[in-house]
This record gives C-alpha cells, structure tokens and sequence, in this order.
C-alpha cells in the first residue's frame, strides 16, 4: 500500500478582475493507491496547462457551461505519468505518459478510458497540451472550417504569439494565405516573423487606439482582410471591422481583452454590424470542445507537419506546482509565447 | 413622334443624418419616342419602390458600393407600363406590365432585358416590388440559408412589420417555428399576430432600453433565441445577443436604427462577441443581389403561398410622384406596414 501526499489548488474566491494568487488556496490530501478502483489509474502529473478559457469559466453567470464551482480543485489539462493502474485496465502501464484533464493537483486518480496514452518517440510528450492538443485543434478546425482559407487571401491572426494563434497562422501559411499576426511586444513579432514564417506582425502596444491599429492594416494588408482569427476582441476587432474583404471570415475563437472585465457589464464599443451587412461577412463563434470527437483527424494532419518541421511549436515554461496561479494571471499579462505549460 | 415631360427626383444633396425633401430636387425633360434604340423600351412609370437601402447608398463613403451619385435620379425600382419599343424587342409590347430599377422618374427608356415582363393574372402588380420581388427573395434566402430554421425553433425577427421582416416571420411560421415580431406600435404587433400569424409580438417603443427588452424576451422567448432575422440593429439586438441559444443564427439583413446616424462615427454599444462565442453562434450578412440569380426559384416557391394565402402581406401607398423623397422619410419614421410604395 502505497500513499501519496497530493497538493492541490483550489479555485476558492471568484476574482472580479483579474485572476491572481489570491483567489485560490493550497491544500494537501492523501491518496491512497490502494483504493483505486478496477478501471482507475493512478498518475503522477508532470505538466499543467494554463490556458485562457479557465478565466471564462469564473465568471459569475453561465457562459458555455455553468461556472467553474468555487471550492474545487481548478480543471485543466495534465501532461504526467501512470504510477498504478486498477485491475482491469488494459493497454497503460506504470510509467506510461498521458494525458487527462485532471486540474491543477499533483497526483490524480482518473478513469482510465478517459486518459489519453501518449507515445513520446511521436512527439513530446508537452505538444498534448499544445499543438497537439486542445489548442492545436482548436486552430486546425477553427481555420479549416469556419475559415475556409484560399490562397492569396490575407489572413489576421489576433493573439498571435499564443498557443492557438501561433498554429493559426503557420497553417493559413501553408495554405497559401498572406498571414499578418498581432502580437504584445517587439519580441514576440520578430519571432513570429523570423522563426514562425508569418508574413508581417504588428505589436499593438505600438497602436493603442483604433485609428493607429487601422493604419497598420493598411499597411501590412493592402488588399484588406479575408479572414480574422479573433483571440483577443476589443479595439483590435473594431480595426478589423473596418478592413474586411467581401464574404470576410471570422472567426471567434477568444476575446481575452474582454474576460478580466465585468461580463455582466460589458465593455463599450462601437457598433459594426452593418460593415458585417455590407461585406456579407460571417462571424462564427469556435469551442475546441465541438472537433473533439474529430481529434484524430487533427492529429493526422498536423503531427507530420510537426515532425517535418512545416508547423513550429513554442511552449512557455515556468516551474514548479506552486507557480500555477502566477501563471495564469501571467497568461493574461502576455507573458508567454506559444503555450503555457507548468511543469513539477 | 410623341414627347413625354418626364419629371425626376435627382438625389442632390447628401443628408447628415435624417434624409428629407431637402436633400431632393425635382427636375423636368422631354423624352422623345422616336429616339428609342433597337433594343430599347419606353416605360411609364405607375408604382415606385421605396426601400431602406436607399438610405444606406447616401452614405459618403463605400458601403457594399460606391456612394449613390449626387445629381443623379434616385435609383429604385419601378412598376410601369410599356409605351413604345424598339424595332428589335421582342416579348414586350405596349401597354404590357414590367418591373424595372429605372428609378424616381415618371417616364423611362431601359433596355429590353433589363425589364422583367409582369402577368397581372398571375399576381398583383406590385408584389413585384415587395412579397414576390427583391424584399421577397432576401427574405426566402436569408431565411431559409442563412437562418437553416428547424420546426420547434425560436425565431426573433426585428422590423417585422417590414417588407422583409413581415415576409420572413411567415416562411418562419411555416416551417414549424415559434415566431416573435418586434415592431414599432401597437397597431403593428396586433396586426402581425392576428393577421400574419406570429406568436408573439413586441412593441420596441414601450421597452426602450436593453433590460426592457430582454425582459420581454424572456417572457415571450422562455426556450431562448435560436435564429435573430435582423432588420434594425441597435438595443434591440444588443437585447437579443443575451438571450440566445447554442449555434443560433444571426442574419443581419438591415440595421435601419443605424443608418442616419453618422457610420464613420458608429454609435457605441455593448460588446457581444463573447456571447458569440459562448454559443458558437453565427452572425452573417445578407443582401438581396447576393441571390438574384436565383430569382426564378424563390418565385417558384412564394408565389404559390401568396397565391394560397400561406403568405400575406401588406403594402403601405402613398399618392403621387411629388410624394417620393416624403415616403422614404416616412419609411425611416416607421409610416409603414409591409412594403411602402408611392403610386403614381
């Protein structure tokens, strides 16, 4: 009989802005690998996800789902290692990698059909939680299909230096498309430009207003705008609203500039619905969770683009358990290029 | 050798926000018969269309074209008799019925195919500027696919005492859906429930704000919103954008509370697109010329429910050339139900 001692971080206070330390708490518990049931695995987490969509989730009012309960430990994505396994599991082993979505402890007993085996000679283990995984299917079918990419269209990717973003535009590139990324410092669109092959990049800080934001597209997209791939929302959106082509994609797939705010008062903005009306243009809100029954179809594309090295990843790293909170509210000051991963 | 003194209405000035007569001059020529080309007709004029986007045309910048001409005859369509022909048309003789986008003028030359021969037997004249013509197929195609209604669907149209909007909540009906009109008046709600057969209609005037409105919507939309037919834009949609369901459809046909205001200037509003992508819904704009070429099928389908009674619809007459630049005032002041026409 073996136990575990088994950190924790509870979402335990709803912020009313920006998320942070302090509303979570720490708290221990001990597993015992003894009492796991027949179809269970024990498995000790090497990687965390930090992703944006776990401010969404507490909000006060429902937004896809009800609010992520207070008093729980906070969910998200794991990257760890099988340590036990129930008698009738079949096909993982003690020390085999996977991936489930066990929250933010250090240990976590799952049912075993809901944890993902992973092969690390295919890919390292981390792409699960990045290119390889929700964000990587999030941009794959976000693009495809609400996109609908043509060569020789230009394509504006917000967010661009993040784990979707990033993807977004490499595979608009291989499309054919002329890809323009919107970034948060000089740094990340150097790197978007010189190691991700994004055409042009355009560090928003530098054009804090609409009117700035609309001379840059006019700039760097002189033929207007196809599609948007829309991360952030806000005053980079209502630019883009000026700039669309005829039958313009959108695609919604954040609005990060929007979750720190109070939803149930939302940000004012200007109207832009009739540039909508006269381009004839779609916006279509995206939800990873909608292609993930189609998560192989994913992966059989873009695992070789990975390996080929036609898609390039970049994770961000900050160390230990204890740094999950920081990283989160890292995340929203932009302090990552590609995912956010904590590692133990 | 006949002459026609042909009077025009010639759009001359540009209105700032409201347009008016003001913005109108009224101009005199002489056509002459005798100078009509091979291919060409002679029409008089006996009902003039009067639509919402001519407003949207006024506008001094790009919209889904250039900007109308000043000092050119306001365009629009036109319902008239044939005079005179060419010695090379065919199919068309005088005294025959034909729609044709001539414009605000009493008498007209168009080339032959450009007019669109009329059987009078077949269906009121009129309905070929409204129920049966560009007001009837935007609602068919927008509608039909870009709203995909499924029976037991929760439909909200905005200007529903519209051209389009009184068109679009019968074929609505008649797929299986619940049905909500918001219009203007009490006059024109009681109307659509009791004459067009909507479920449920709303009074814009007596719920001014937001909260009003979407108070409203939950008393008469208790499953939520699952596709917006929207005409008008403004609070009435920001209304909406709180009130719908997983993958609703957003057709935006029209945002007439925005066209006399300044659109270089948008009025400011409430973000919403986070509420698109909670629900992955869509939002696509739809404009009638988009389905022109499948004229002949929307035909195929209405003028059987107009001939049956399936479809009703409404036509608001103003008396009189002289009248034209007061209707389209009027049409922005809410003087209609159904389609507005100035006859002759």
């Amino acid at each position: 009989m073996s136990h575990y001692q088994n950190r924790q971080w509870i979402y335990a206070r709803r912020p009313e802005t920006e998320v942070g330390i302090e509303h979570y708490d720490l708290t221990e518990q001990t597993l015992d690998s003894d009492q796991l049931g027949d179809d269970e695995i024990l498995v000790k987490a090497r990687y965390w996800s930090v992703d944006p969509y776990m401010r969404i989730q507490q909000a006060n009012h429902t937004t896809w789902e009800a609010p992520h309960p207070v008093g729980a430990v906070q969910g998200g994505g794991m990257v760890g290692q099988v340590i036990a396994t129930g008698s009738k599991v079949s096909g993982l082993a003690a020390s085999d990698w996977v991936n489930a979505y066990t929250g933010w402890q250090e240990y976590a007993v799952c049912p075993s059909d809901e944890a993902i085996r992973l092969d690390p000679d295919t890919a390292p283990v981390t792409t699960a939680l990045g290119v390889l995984g929700m964000p990587g299917r999030t941009a794959y079918f976000g693009l495809l299909e609400a996109g609908r990419p043509q060569a020789g269209e230009t394509v504006v990717v917000s967010g661009a230096a993040g784990a979707v973003g990033s993807i977004v535009g490499q595979i608009a590139r291989l499309k054919g498309c002329r890809v323009i990324g919107i970034a948060g410092s000089d740094a990340k669109c150097t790197q978007l430009v010189e190691e991700l092959g994004f055409d042009a990049a355009i560090n928003y800080r530098e054009h804090p207003g609409q009117a700035d934001m609309q001379q840059a597209f006019a700039r760097h997209c002189p033929d207007g705008i196809d599609i948007y791939f829309d991360n952030v929302g806000g005053v980079i959106t209502d630019a883009v609203m000026e700039c669309i082509n005829l039958r313009a994609r959108i695609i919604v797939c954040g609005q990060i500039s929007q979750y720190s705010g109070q939803l149930d008062q939302p940000e004012m903005g200007p109207r832009f619905l009739h540039r909508i009306l006269y381009a004839r243009a779609t916006i279509q809100g995206i939800l990873s969770r909608d292609y993930s029954e189609r998560h192989a179809q994913m992966l059989a594309a873009m695992a070789p683009w990975v390996k080929h090295g036609d898609i390039r990843y970049q994770e961000t790293f900050m160390d230990g358990f204890a740094s999950l909170p920081t990283a989160l509210a890292a995340l929203f000051a932009g302090a990552n290029t590609g995912k956010m991963i904590v590692r133990a």
